[in-house]
């Protein structure tokens, strides 16, 4: 099969639309803006005072706080089965 | 040692001051918060004429997208692990 070609995806977080262009499936597309807006809904309920702008940046810091911790476990992960070989 | 109590650190994300309360190291916080930073900054660079409150949306998408895709090598990775066993 050649490589997928870019595809555009619509996608509405947190009640705006974004045009999303990529390589990636549409599914996956979709899943992503799901867990942003997912994320951010929660983030609200936790502090309803904060402006949009800050939000977004909160979301942005707790989603690349959950990559870090899920990097770590990664690494670790691989020293255990570089162990076992 | 008794579970580390909650922790105030102060970062700056692009040019705002945020105030990040949490049980966390400073270390971890200011790491997260300059990558949060230099990820903004890089998707600026390509798309200069977004918005502040869009740019930080997509930051959350982009940063969402990583942490799916290294879900996904992780249970591969974990599997890996299951099969050495």
């Amino acid at each position: 099969m050649s490589s997928r070609s870019n595809s555009k995806t619509i996608v509405e977080i947190y009640g705006q639309r974004f045009s999303i262009i990529g390589k990636e499936s549409t599914d996956h597309i979709r899943k992503v803006a799901s867990m942003v807006d997912h994320k951010m809904r929660e983030i609200n309920r936790k502090s309803p005072s904060l402006d949009i702008n800050k939000l977004s940046i909160l979301t942005a810091v707790n989603v690349t706080h959950d990559y870090v911790k899920l990097k770590e476990a990664y690494e670790k992960l691989e020293k255990q089965l570089i162990e076992k070989d």
